[in-house]
This record gives structure tokens, sequence and C-alpha cells, in this order.
């Protein structure tokens, strides 16, 4: 399918002087023009329209012109427009913020300026102003820092790093969508809503209606206050007498229009003291049942969460689908204040059946280094910025991890190299010993300074793992894996999946885990098990990965941390 | 780039001898066998490894070998497999559900059953082995109602209908994003968990962390019970007489030691005191202040929600990227039971800068348009299954939408239309006159009856329409567009976005919504303005439309709804 064949950061520019309008918006894309391999030189004498924000501007020849850089956010590159004063004023153009939407002729730069830009835009007709006080512009032109911006996530996506960041951000995205299916793969959407708890670690944001009905129901018993007992007392003698009434005209052999009647009365008082009981049964506060928060009556039933993973439940796909991966928002509320930490954050998630841990590190190496050479390929130019601005190691870390295979060796392994790095005087804070979790600074010792590469490291310590992870024949380890690489450490953490029945029902036993809410995990086990194999990649981490970019609050939009959930 | 010229459903098959090993599993996908234009003839007297779960399977001969339709879920054709009882115990192999990892070789079948199949695999080897105790096995044969499946949501992805349907969700996301990706679009992850509430609509679900902090305290304050008035007054004199002794000590001018011992004495009696006393403050429930929930200490300080719409969000990125999207999951608290409702559903929301509603609705158009031609080129097989089990327009209705223009009318123009029908003694339920929303029976009628194709209504009564929505010059309308489509009536609701700081303001104001939520929305008004226009599709409509399926909570993997979280 022709559809398909695309680049998704760079359009398949060819020197011919045909430049695509954007189908769906009244302008040209700046990278149409500017990111074609001559630099749009072969466009000069075209008329169009674009349209952006001023990134720079400034009057010259005393007020007869003006220059402005122009940015669209669809290139890290800006266009450069000259605009005579009888266009219009130029006051009202040149301040950074401004939007403008016009129409002009590109043409080749006097020939001294050659070297700065290849093409600019004389404006004919100003379209549109989006205007900005440059006094009351929230972001001025010094003091940019990625903390200050953090204050105005509404605003910062037009600053030159975190549109970069979020052009990065989505060839990432469209690179796992790209990888992930060309091998056959599944996108499965697993919930958010969750009524399991995947790592019983507990971490968990509850999600809930209960207080928004208790606090319904307290303005309705402010507006309207609960009737009394008397209240209530009053309305059944009502019906009782009403009933008599009934009866004694029935007894009597009344007319029928007068026993009529008297049913109507006491039916309404029937339905009034109902309504009466009903209300009396309101309490204000959020409903217990034996001293207990009834979750029967939130909206779910029962107690549910946001998903701190997809895993346990994407395992439901491949055990029928055989390959599939989940791509989503997960959820920790863990009261961590550090630059590694989100309390909402995506994570890649693919399992495979019929896959043992061989081919779970190879998929994960493959899925990796095929991100990498994507940026390399897609996204250079902001790849360039961020070398320029940030990390001056970015693109050669991208280029070594592209190209070169990851070392491989086991936990134990890697606690030997650490413990001869120890004995020949290098200092750790974290005691090195076979049975340790790895800290961070043992992971990046290993993939910076032992191996200076990408590094797997697999067949960890039973104790320190999770209760799916396969036991392996030693009994004392489990076939999950980890791959560190430089600058964040661990990037994926993954493993082959305890297909047996009975060994994984032991470990959950084991873990003191309850079973029962795990008897739909189990099924799998029971019904035409599987060796399979998963991972999850932590999508911000990756960002960081390829960036530079210190703190991981600067890589995803809109980031939520304790404390703070702007917009 | 090499790379991203594929097609995702299908791979591109050649009538070569060569099959491609699925590179991180131990086997073949079914698919690249069977979906070949050749049906695999081509592939006939490999040996190979596949994998998959068995649809079908019975003895013959008298117990001598067994034939095993195996599925993988990588396509709906089943591969058929021959297993001689010399192989293994055919009863293990045969029963539904049982997992086989086998060996084999690809042969034609006999003359006389070469129209039922291209190719079949005589299996040599069994490697692995799931079964099934077909007593146990909680989907029988028959009784597979779709609703009687949604009790099995873990085990539902192994039915022919489950997994054709997850099938085309796949092939819609990933066209999603290759049409988005295809025009230049960025893709933004909007908030899951948001403290702003795009609709003012208020059915949102509640994050928290206070009932579990609240109950943390609550079972603390079990264990180590409370201190009473009498324990903090006790603390409380110690400290007095310890200070006392301490200032006797000094008055009496003490030896060092010995003063320095009763300064330790008191130290300790102080920190026991605070320690009490800030016990003291400890109370069972949720935290409040001035009678109302204290969420200063909730988790963001805040109250917080799930998100009902990456809207009102994703324009900040559009009001400095030019062209965005989202694509994520949304939420409600409604207490709804239709077939048409979810609590969490995924929405695409795309946005653009320097786009009117003209541009909007072409933008809105081309995408459907795609998503049509995608699934008939892409899952032509998966629509067949549809057309045969569930409806027979399934394919007619994709191909009719892929090829027509959508008729465009105004809703002015639709309410006439309408009010002609009921002159002409048409019955709806709902009255019609100008001013009303569109019931779906209107909806219907015109994409059904009235036009037998896709119809946009645009320029709605502003009184029925969010705030957001740009004034058009007549002040009673908005520039809003809904796009109707046979099946399923409303498939998408988009909008010109009021950009006149002016407007906007007054009309939040006349919605009678508080303005402070929305200065950060207004602040892309007040710098830098910019027209700008997009829409929302529900993703599990457009299912509906493509599958011809019934009820929303068959085409989610794991519905959400009133009473309903499984997993």
């Amino acid at each position: 399918m022709a559809e398909a064949a695309i680049t998704p950061a760079v359009n398949n520019l060819t020197l011919s002087d045909k430049i695509p309008q954007h189908e769906f918006s009244q302008r040209v894309l700046i990278r149409t023009i500017l990111t074609r391999p001559d630099g749009g030189a072969g466009l000069a004498n075209q008329t169009l329209k674009v349209g952006g924000w001023v990134k720079k501007g400034r009057e010259q020849g005393k007020g007869t012109f003006a220059f402005i850089e122009l940015n669209d956010g669809s290139c890290p590159a800006n266009l450069q427009l000259i605009i005579h004063s009888d266009v219009g004023p130029l006051g009202q153009f040149t301040p950074t913020g401004t939007c403008l939407h016009v129409e002009g002729v590109l043409q080749m730069p006097p020939e001294d300026k050659q070297g700065k830009q290849a093409i600019e835009m004389k404006v004919v007709k100003v379209l549109d102003v989006g205007s900005v006080d440059p006094a009351k512009y929230p972001l001025p032109k010094t003091r940019l820092t990625l903390e200050f911006l953090r204050d105005y996530v509404h605003l910062r996506p037009r600053t030159n790093t975190i549109a970069a960041i979020a052009r990065i951000r989505n060839a990432l995205a469209y690179a796992t969508h790209t990888f992930f299916q060309k091998h056959g793969f599944l996108y499965v959407h697993t919930p958010i809503i969750t009524t399991s708890d995947c790592e019983g670690a507990g971490e968990m944001f509850q999600v809930t209606t209960l207080i928004n009905e208790a606090e319904k129901i307290e303005k309705e018993l402010i507006k309207n206050p609960p009737p009394t007992q008397e209240d209530v007392d009053s309305a059944k003698s009502d019906v009782k007498a009403k009933g008599e009434i009934v009866a004694k005209l029935k007894a009597d052999k009344a007319g029928k229009p007068e026993v009529t009647a008297a049913v109507v009365e006491l039916t309404k008082a029937k339905e009034n003291c109902s309504k009466i009981e009903e209300r009396f049964k309101l309490k204000p506060g959020i409903p217990k049942k034996d001293g207990k928060i009834d979750y029967g009556q939130d909206f779910f039933a029962r107690q549910a969460f946001l998903t701190v993973s997809g895993q346990l439940q994407v395992e439901t796909f491949a055990c029928a689908l055989s390959s599939v991966y989940t791509f989503g928002p997960t959820f920790r509320a863990e009261h961590s204040h550090t630059s590694r930490h989100l309390a909402e954050f995506w994570m890649v998630e693919p399992e495979i059946a019929f896959a043992d841990i061989e081919d779970d590190m190879k998929c994960a190496e493959a899925y990796v280094r095929f991100l990498c050479q994507w940026l390399l390929d897609n996204c250079l130019d902001d790849m360039e910025f961020m070398v320029e601005k940030f990390d001056k190691n970015a693109i050669k870390r991208l280029q070594m991890v592209a190209s070169t295979n990851f070392v491989r060796l086991s936990y134990t392994e890697a606690v030997t190299i650490l413990e001869e790095a120890v004995s020949k005087g290098h200092k750790f804070e974290n005691k090195v010993e076979w049975g340790i979790d790895l800290a961070s600074e043992h992971e990046k010792f290993l993939t910076e300074v032992k191996f200076e590469s990408p590094v797997i490291v697999y067949n960890y310590p039973k104790g320190i793992k999770a209760f799916y992870m396969k036991v392996n024949p030693d009994k004392k380890t489990v076939a999950a894996m980890d791959v560190l690489v430089p600058k964040v450490g661990e990037l994926i953490g993954g493993s082959q999946r305890e297909e047996n029945y009975e060994v994984i029902k032991e470990r959950i036993l084991e873990m003191g885990l309850p079973l029962e809410p795990y008897e739909w995990y189990l099924d799998l086990r029971r019904y035409g098990t599987v060796k399979h194999s998963g991972f999850g990649l932590g999508f911000e981490r990756m960002i960081l990965f390829a960036t530079g970019i210190d703190n991981i609050r600067d890589v995803i939009p809109f980031p939520r941390y304790p404390g703070r959930a702007d917009l």
C-alpha cells in the first residue's frame, strides 16, 4: 500500500519546484521549505502562505522594514520574513510570541547573507495577527530555565527546547508503533482503571465516585433537611389511617366512587411514606458497612485503581494472539521528588508467545537500536539542537547504541565484575554481594565505565524479583533481564514468564499474596499454557537517554508529581 | 527510510520460497504462510515451526492420526496440522484451547481436499503442549454469545470474533497514527490525571490517595491506640519537671557532667512530648478543614480527576507546534447502562492551527475515508469474517464511505429537511424544531434514509454547544460540525475554536463558569492567538461502525461500565 510508505518527520523531498500545501490548513509547513536538501533555494519566486510564531523580530532601516524569524513547530529552523512598513504596522509584528499568518514571495537572500539561510520570504500581505504585549508576556527572553518553564506548561511548547523534545517524543512514539507492527505485533489497549494490582506494591491511585456522591448527598440534605423519626412515624400512621378508612368503606359496602377515592388517597400516602423512609436512610459521608467503606456502592461496585502496568492484562492477549504490545499511561502514587520519577508516565510493553528469555533480549535490543536509528534518520536537526544546548554526546550515544551489539552477562557475572572493581579500590555507596538488587551506581559502572556500551544483565536472584518471572532450573534465579544504557542506567526490565501452573501458584503464596485476585491470571496457565516473555520500556527514560535532558518533568508534556498536576 | 515502507497487517508477500522466521520467537507466523497470494502452496516441503491454539481437533483412522486446526492470532485462518500417533498421545493434542508448539513439514493436501486449503502441515515433532481439560475449560464450544464472553475477558481473545475485532482495532490505531504523521501532525500525550474539567459537565472520576492514607492512619491507630489528653498532659509535666531539674542544677552551679546528663534527659522528654502531641492530632477519617475535605493533603495538593477529553490541553501544543493530535483514554463517570457508553474509552483528537471549520471538515472526512480504505487494504479477511457472522453490509459500508464525498449541510438545512420529513408523515420520538440538539434518530434519518451517505452537519445553535466554539457572525450559531455515518450516527464532533479573547471570556461567564480555572486557556488567546480548529473521534464508535458489532463492550479489550471493571 502506497499510503504506508512514508517517513514521518521529514517528507520525501525532491528538488522539484512543487511545494505541498498543508491539506488541512491555509499554509505551507515551514519544514517543507527549509528541510529540503537545497534548503528551499529551488522554491525562489513562489508565492505562498505560512503561519507561525515570532521568535525574534527587529525593525531596520529607520523603521522602513523588519526582519522576523518565524517558527511553526514543524521543524527547529525558522523562516526569515522581511516585511516592509507599507504592509502594516511593524511594531505589531515584531514582539516575540506574536502569531503571524502571512502571504509572501520566497526569494534568495542577498549574496552576503546566503551562508545563513538559503531562502527567505518577502511578505506581501499579513492575513492575521495574534499580537503580544511584550510587557505582559510571561516568557521573557532571558532566564528561561527548564525549571522556570515548569510553571508555564501551557506556554512552554513555544520554546525551542520543549518544541524539540515534543518532536523527538513524537518520533519515538511513531517509531515504536512502526517497529512492532513491522514484526507482526498487535497493539492492545490495556485498561487504565484496574481492579488488579500487578506488582502487589500498593502505591496506587484510587479511582472513585464515592466522595462526589457523598458531597452531593450532603448538599441535598442541607438544602432539604432529612426527615426525622417523627416524620417517618407520622407518615406511617397516615398510611394506617387511610387504610382503615378504605377497610371501613368496604365493610360498609360504600359506593364504588367513594371507595376508589379513598384508595387513591391510600396510594398517595404509601408513596409519600416510602419516599420519606428512603430519604430517612440518607446519611452524610462516605457509605460504610461493618465499619469499613462500602465499595459495593462505588462506581464499579468494588475498589478501583489506576494501573501501574499493563503487563498482566496484555498477557491475556499474548496467550491468544501470540505477539502483542501495549503502549499507554501508567501511574505510581509514590511521594518521590526526584528528577527520575513521575506519578503519570508512559510505558511500552510487548509480550511474545513461544518466546524465551533469549528471544526477549533479542527483541529488546532490536527495539532500542531501531529507536536510535530512527532518530538519526528522522530527527537529526532536533538532535543537533540538543547537542548544542544540552548534551554534546547525545548524537554519538545514539550512533553507538544503533551500531553496537549489546553486551550480555548474567547477574552472577555482573556481581563478580563489581566485586573485582571494589577489590581494586572502586568505591560504591551500596554494598556489593550476590543477592542485592543492583543500584543505579552499579548499573552505570557496568554500562558507562566497564563496557562503555549497552549491557543486558539476566538471571537475577529469585528473592528480589516479581512472582510472575520464570524460575530457572537452579531454583535460585529467575529468567529476568534488564537493559542498561549509558546516561540513564536501567531502560528496560523484562522476563520470561512462569508458565507452569503449580510453580506460579506456589510463588504467589510464597510472596504472601492472596490467590483469589490472580485466579484469572492462573487460568492462563490452567488452560492451554504457553512459554512467553515480555518487557517494559519507560518511555520518558528513553527520551532522557536520547536528548540528554536531566529532569523527567521536562520530557513529558504535562508532568504530574507530588503537589503538581497543572491543567 | 526503508524501515517505514511497510504494510502493517499483511507482509509484502512474494511467491518466493523464503519463509520469514518470526525474529523474536521460535516459530513462523501462520499468516506468513496462509495469506500469501498462493495460499502457501509455494512453501511445500519446507520444514518449520509453528505455535498456536487448537480451534478444532479430531482423531481419525481409528486413532492412528489426528486433524487439528491451529490458530496463532496472526490472521483469522487456521493452519491444518496432521499428527500421527507415533508423534505423541493424540488425545492430549486435540481438545479445543490446547496450546501446541510443533515442528513439521508443509505439504499439499490430497487432491480432493485442495479446494479447502492450499497447504497443510505434517507434524514431525511436538515441542510443547499446554493442555486443556475439556471438562473444565470455561469456553464451551456452543453458547458462546458475546454477552456470555463478557464474563471471561481474560479468555475471550481466544475466540474468532474477539480476535478479529482485536486485529481490526490494531489496524485502525496504526492507520490513525500513519494518517496524522503523513500530514505532518505531531502526536502529543495529553494528561490522564487532570485538574481541569473540559466540558464543565462534572461527570468525572476522582483520583485520590486520601482514602488510602486515612485507612493507613486508622490501622495504625488501632495497632497503637492514640494518646489520651492525660498522656499529653503527663508528657508535658515531665518536660516541665526535667526542665526544672536542669534549671536547679544550673542555679546550684552543679558540675558539667551532671548538667549535661540532665539536659540529655530534658531533650528526650521534649522529643517524647512532641511525638505524643503529633500522634494526639491524628484523627481517623479523611482530613477536613473548615468542614470540607482538605484537598491540600491529597497527592496533588488539590482535587484531581480523570480526563474527559484532551482537547483543551492539546490546544496548548497546537498554539505552538501548529498541527498536533492526541490519542488516548478518556473517562466519564456516567451511570449509563446502554450498548453505546463506556466509563473508559479512547479518543482521537487532532488540533490544527491556521485552520477554520472548512479545513476541519476536510480533515475529518479525509481521516475517516483513510481509515475505511486502510481496513479494505489490510484487514479484508477479518472484514469478511464480520460480514459472514455479524453484518452483511460491513464491507459495502467501508467501500461506500471510502469512495463517497460526504454530504455537507448546515444545521438549519438539516432541521428543514427533518421538518419536511415530519410534514410528510415521518415519526420521530423527539420534537424537531430549530434549537434542539439532534437526537440519534434524527442523525440516523439524515445519513441512512435521506442521503444514504456520510453527512457533515455544521453551524449549530450556540445554546447547545460548548463555550470554546467559535461564534459565527450571525451571533446565533457556532462553527461546530458533526460527522454522521450510517450504523452509528455521530462519529466525530468538532469545531473551530473561539480565538478572540474578549468573546471567549464572555462565553465562559455567560455559561456561569468561573474564570479562574480557565486562565491558562485564556492565555492562549491573550498572547499570540491563532485561528484553530479540531475534532474528536470516538475510537470505539469507529470500530462499531467498521465491524457492525452492536455493543461497545465487545470492541474494547477491557470494558469498564457501572458495576464492572474486570482485571
